[in-house]
């Protein structure tokens, strides 16, 4: 393990922290580490039928630059993170979802992030309003799930959490492992 | 778009730095963002037949646990992307690889990091010596490849950038795009 001697600066944005920390490694070594403490976050497959899906084109600053990916966001203090997965559905797409199914749960950044990022399927969708989230998402796209594939092998679509909810529903689909009556 | 005003704080680490920026959203609003400046990184999925893999166990400082994953690292300065991927899985496992096939290139964190990270497929694998890199790396193991499905699906592999490298090569696999020759 590796063992915290001090911490040498902190920043501190509204929803999450970055720490500069002197590190002791196993061998006695010191070194630094960034480390970013990081609330838990939710990300939602929404479909629309069993072909088509909700995704949103969002601009991204630490990559200044748009990007199209699947609804997702932080979860606020005490907040289940399934709510959360609702409540970010509903802020970004203005749909609201009958059913939500969680279908993986990863670390996306173990170098320097202690995130968890929960990854739903969502179904039975309802449009109650327009998207609230109008300061992020600049647009909601319907997309069919056929074509995801390709964009995600053409390099299309490069969001580690999109790829991954993309990816892993189709795997949990091909096993069985989505109820019967998700679709329903 | 998202328009820099002011940077409030930064954290330098050896190999990349955080940063508190103030930004103008769209609508002309103020926020705080933190963004992490990050080499490009590659990661490996290194096959030593087409049946076993290698993979390493790690303290991850960030998550305070040890976890299981593909062999990876930063881009030295000036280091072309495919010579890391070379570098790191030898630094980690003491192997150097024939065979180096790109298979896909992705954003892990893109709402505080502009990382990316390329994954590669190794084949053509010689022992050459024991792993340099004895202060991170706790242990190098074979994992069967047809066993890693099942381990994601249960949630025993959890890092973003593992789940992706293996299910992806196996899609490239289904999709006949890894080239006929890369397993002799």
């Amino acid at each position: 393990m590796e063992e915290t001697v001090r911490t040498l600066g902190i920043l501190q944005a509204r929803h999450f922290s970055a720490r500069l920390d002197c590190v002791r490694l196993r061998n006695g070594k010191l070194t630094e580490r960034i480390k970013l403490d990081h609330p838990e976050a939710a990300a939602i497959v929404p479909f629309l039928d069993p072909h088509r899906i909700l995704m949103v084109r969002q601009w991204r600053y630490a990559l200044g630059a748009e990007t199209m990916e699947i609804p997702a966001g932080k979860v606020d203090p005490g907040e289940e993170v399934k709510v959360c997965a609702g409540r970010e559905l509903f802020e970004e797409t203005g749909y609201r979802a009958r059913n939500l199914i969680e279908i993986f749960s990863y670390y996306p950044a173990i170098g320097y992030s202690d995130e968890v990022i929960r990854i739903y399927a969502a179904s039975g969708l309802e449009k109650v309003s327009e998207r609230e989230d109008v300061d992020e998402i600049s647009r909601v796209e319907v997309v069919e799930f056929g074509a995801l594939n390709d964009m995600i092998m053409k390099g299309a679509i490069r969001d580690g959490k999109t790829v991954l909810g993309i990816s892993l529903f189709r795997a949990r689909l091909e096993e069985g492992d989505i109820p019967e009556d998700f679709f329903r």
